[in-house]
């Protein structure tokens, strides 16, 4: 005899009824929505549970359906205790670390004695479909931690040993689906037969817990989707992404270097890639000088003292650089660019009339990463920061912002980033500077923002300590978002160093500082610039512009002629007049994604014309040399996108 | 009854005469010369002797007369002791330590409890002055260390006791004037009376034996000259040179600053220092491209593993900063750029095509440097290397060479250097490579400098172990030398990398290396363009080229419209719009060293014309606006020198 006790479940949306208790989180669901829409897990009363779980307290249900992007989630995570499942009916000597959902998909980490080859990664994926059709129910169970430790030694899983006697829970949950049974807070999927679509990825090495120091443990990505056409799609753009893959590119296109010589995280820019570098920071320079800047150069040591002044060494310490003592005084690596700014603002007494100051460097600093996050471009050690700082009076703060915003926008157009997630961070808990002044710096950044006409959301508390801040992260042709941009406002700079001016009224006023990015580091900018063109820079861009082919040796002369004439006029220009065949010829400049091709055989000799090629495969009908020089020199200068 | 024996004394050019034994040299060169022209001292078989001495052996008498250089060093030597006595007199309690001559003067470095005074200076020369009418003779005396070491103690000179414990000889030579006595090599002069113009200069602190550990002692520096018309040019070109002073020009001109929150040595560029760079470096890069060059961008550290293979860490050490670790490994920062290159050249195969490979980088080095030595821009710890590597084949090495000279000939002369002293280093003792590939490459090197027919003097033995060079030393305007450019040949690194190309014949072989700065460094350079201007800098090069300054307010709105034209046209271009007097404008844009005012009062604005006036006060009629634009800008494309 059960004695049944009624209560209410009711939807986010004022649905009710009542239900006994006891019920599943299934059922209940099933009585409020008729059950034509399957969800895939639930929130109760804003905790995640399964659909198995049983209510026994009136409460809210929120159903979790196959739309929303944390089903998603749910879903790549139980195909991570599938696959875990399936490694260890294969590998029983693997051992299971831990196997969370990634944004782009999941992974496990097995303790194993060498790494999982492709084979076995099909044989993995080949044993996942059998479990997969055998649609075996994720099952929650609560046990004491104590327990938990005693059933994991007894399956010699040490990795969750380790885990389990780090947490403070008394009781911990664990899911079992077949014979597999892994420590985890869930939700899962109800049954493994819901995983209609996932591929395995690839294997590489990571270390347990991220830390270079413990064990090499073996990584298993792979992804999951609901639905195969999904799958299809994400590994088609995955295909895309690798073969836009800035590190490959920079091989292929001998752009630049990391080599083991030097150190992890230091890039060697070859002439190819110096020479774009070059031209975004010509580019970079111009604009600043239109835009009233000027510039700075400061070193990229200084006296530890002096990170002890700004600040640095209180709460950046872990990203800086070990000191190196020099006559006995320690020195550090720069990581920022600011102190150094601060002391040429405070080398002489400044006046309100000089103010605004935009002082800007392409200052190279150095920041510590652990080696284990470096990622070819666009994480390193060493970066060349499009920095710069303002000091301006409070008066002026919102049309600086406003000149910022237009400035970055404008930039960032010219590179061919036109999308963009702005985010306006606000005071966060723990911050320096007065109320007032928070509140006067956060409402002239959004001024600006709405002046310039520019859609942001607010990412509240988000804000540094010392002030609030504009991020604006770039979207590229695959969607990807990447932070370049950044303006912050500084109150915490100008107190700590005492920066002053002498105002109108003759007295000593602080300064307001804003620290701006750009392009954030030009390394990175340079690796998301590359991977958004595929290595197929606009011609502004373009390491080289044109390269003059040969179809015979009797070309040569007038070839040499061209050559000299497009150089002359200022263009990137390179000849390829060996004895190969045009074929050849092309291809390769194909592959070195040279955006025009200038051929001369004997047509071109004998109208003194020249035939022109794009990379993409486009011929134009003969055109004269002053007509092409023209037409190139128009296209740099207009520096439009890519062709 | 002496027993006289007689001796032959000849002078260089062949005269002879017999002399009896123990005849002082002036004797025995008034019965050679006549004595119609007074030596200040003799060489006697090669060796430095006081005219005093007296000659027991035959030998062949070379005499110094005033005329040579070497005698004014014994001038100033002589007067550095007569310094010496008066300030024992003056200050009995001070202590000797060391007093030279030096190339402008002379110094001599007490051990007294405070700095002396310009009155304690006045006072010295007074009785410097008295010495001198004493005409005191120098009298030398020759005795055992011992003894030496006994006069010393008996006078309280702990530093002399010093310095005769640590030299090996058992004999040393004291002189004697006056009560004064001093341990000392000689020669001297005769007597004080010869020292006919001297001035004490300063006085400044200095650590004994240059070691900042040690006490430091107060330094006084003079000079000296056989007539006083020398010594008063001497003082006029010394206040020039104050005048001209870079550290003085750097702070007047708001360029740059050395502060010591950053550290001795380093740099902080202030806008128009950097801007002044900027300059430099963008037609640098121009020149650079034109001559077929790539730029390369380094990291500014690297392992330290890396500068073992390249051998700095054996022979190069002591200028290396110290080492800072990251992840247990140990890293450098960068003393030099070429390991990189290097780098950059292996990481891929090179064929012989390929050569020459001129790679270039505007690359920010770090040498240590003891503080003492540290002087304004000119000896710093941090700077930056217009440094670049030149890969080819030993058949174009010729041919490098000459293009080499040739660029840096040029632009030396576009920066408004056209006189330099030009050295050709050949092979020392201690040499890596064969002889053969020396001879090879010192032929080149004189050849090269034949064919663009430049006189030069060869300094033998004295190339750096690694290949012969060729050094360019720049004359300023004020007659001095900077070593500025360089060129060298290096058979060293190429071997210790094992660097290759594939030549012709398919199999590999070594390149020649050559490393060159044309410039130097970028500091040491515009310290130098600094003080040959003294600020003034060509227009091309001024960080601000033009001011616009109005004579009244009402003059404001077309001074206004004149600026932004200027601005426009690309012209680095200020206004001065303020309420002051127009001579109190103009006064402050001569001391900024502003090429061109323009001044706009009502004639101006009615005429719709401007007047141009230079930083030296000259004043042209009053022109159109278009016309002054197309006359600066011809001007900065001309890159004419400083009016």
């Amino acid at each position: 005899m059960t004695s049944e006790k009624l209560i209410e479940i009711s939807l986010p949306t004022g649905e009710k009824v009542a239900v006994e208790s006891g019920i599943t989180v299934a059922e209940a669901l099933k009585r409020l929505t008729g059950g034509d829409h399957t969800p895939v897990a639930a929130r109760l009363d804003g905790r995640l549970v399964d659909l198995s779980c049983r209510i026994t307290e009136s409460a809210v249900i929120e159903p979790i359906f196959p739309e929303d992007p944390l089903a998603t989630e749910i879903l790549r995570h139980s195909c991570a205790h599938v696959m875990a499942q399936a490694v260890k009916e294969l590998f029983p000597e693997a051992k299971v670390a831990i196997g969370p959902a990634t944004e782009q998909g999941f992974y496990y980490d097995f303790d194993y004695h060498r790494a999982f080859t492709p084979e076995d990664l099909k044989a993995i994926e080949a044993r996942m479909k059998k479990i997969i059709k055998q649609r075996l129910p994720f099952i929650r169970e609560e046990l004491p931690r104590e327990e938990a430790i005693d059933l994991f030694q007894s399956l010699g899983e040490d990795y969750k040993i380790e885990i389990l006697k780090e947490i403070p829970e008394e009781r911990v949950s664990i899911y079992r689906q077949g014979n597999f049974v892994d420590l985890c807070r869930g939700p899962h999927l109800p049954h493994t037969g819901w995983i209609k679509a996932f591929k395995l990825l690839s294997c590489a090495g990571a270390y347990w817990r991220g830390d270079e120091r413990n064990k090499m443990l073996w990584r298993i990505y792979g992804t999951a989707f609901f639905s195969k056409e999904d799958l299809k799609k994400f590994l088609d753009w995955l295909e895309e992404a690798k073969r836009r893959d800035h590190r490959r590119l920079g091989k292929d296109l001998d752009l630049f270097s990391i080599q083991e010589e030097v150190g992890p995280g230091l890039i060697l820019w070859h002439p190819k890639g110096a020479m774009i570098r070059k031209v975004i920071e010509d580019y970079w320079r111009e604009e600043h000088l239109r835009h009233g800047y000027s510039f700075l150069i400061t070193p990229h040591i200084a006296r530890r003292d002096l990170w002890r002044i700004s600040g640095h060494l209180d709460f950046y310490a872990e990203n800086m650089f070990a000191p190196m003592k020099i006559d006995e005084v320690e020195y550090q690596l720069k990581p920022m660019n600011c102190p150094f700014h601060i002391l040429i603002y405070k080398s002489r007494r400044r006046s309100y009339r000089e103010l605004p100051l935009r002082w800007c460097e392409l200052g190279t600093v150095y920041r510590y990463e652990r080696s284990g996050v470096l990622h070819g471009l666009m994480r390193v050690r060493g970066f060349t920061q499009d920095d710069a700082h303002i000091f301006c009076r409070p008066d002026q703060l919102e049309r600086e912002i406003f000149a910022l915003l237009d400035l970055t926008v404008h930039m960032l157009s010219v590179f061919g980033f036109d999308r963009y997630d702005i985010y306006l961070s606000t005071r966060p808990e723990k911050y320096v500077g007065t109320e007032e002044n928070w509140e006067r710096a956060t409402a002239a950044l959004k001024g600006a923002l709405e002046a310039k006409g520019l859609a942001y959301e607010i990412d509240p508390g988000e804000g540094v300590f010392y002030g609030p801040k504009i991020d604006i992260k770039i979207k590229d042709v695959l969607d990807r978002s990447w932070q370049c941009s950044t303006i912050q406002v500084d109150f915490n700079l100008p107190e700590r160093f005492d920066v002053s001016y002498m105002g109108e009224d003759g007295r000593l006023h602080r300064p307001i500082m804003i620290h701006r990015a750009l392009l954030g580091s030009l390394e990175r900018f340079l690796g998301v610039l590359l991977e958004h063109y595929a290595g197929a820079f606009p011609l502004w861009l373009a390491p080289i512009q044109v390269v003059v082919i040969t179809v015979a040796d009797r070309h040569i002369p007038y070839a040499e002629s061209v050559w000299l004439k497009l150089n002359a006029a200022g263009l990137r220009v390179e000849k390829d007049f060996r004895n190969e065949t045009l074929r050849y010829k092309i291809r390769e400049a194909q592959m070195q994604k040279i955006p025009y091709m200038v051929i001369i055989g004997d047509k071109e000799v004998e109208e003194a014309s020249v035939s022109l090629r794009t990379r993409g495969g486009k011929q134009t009908p003969a055109l004269s040399l002053e007509g092409l020089i023209e037409r190139l020199q128009e296209e740099v200068a207009a520096k439009r996108a890519a062709a």
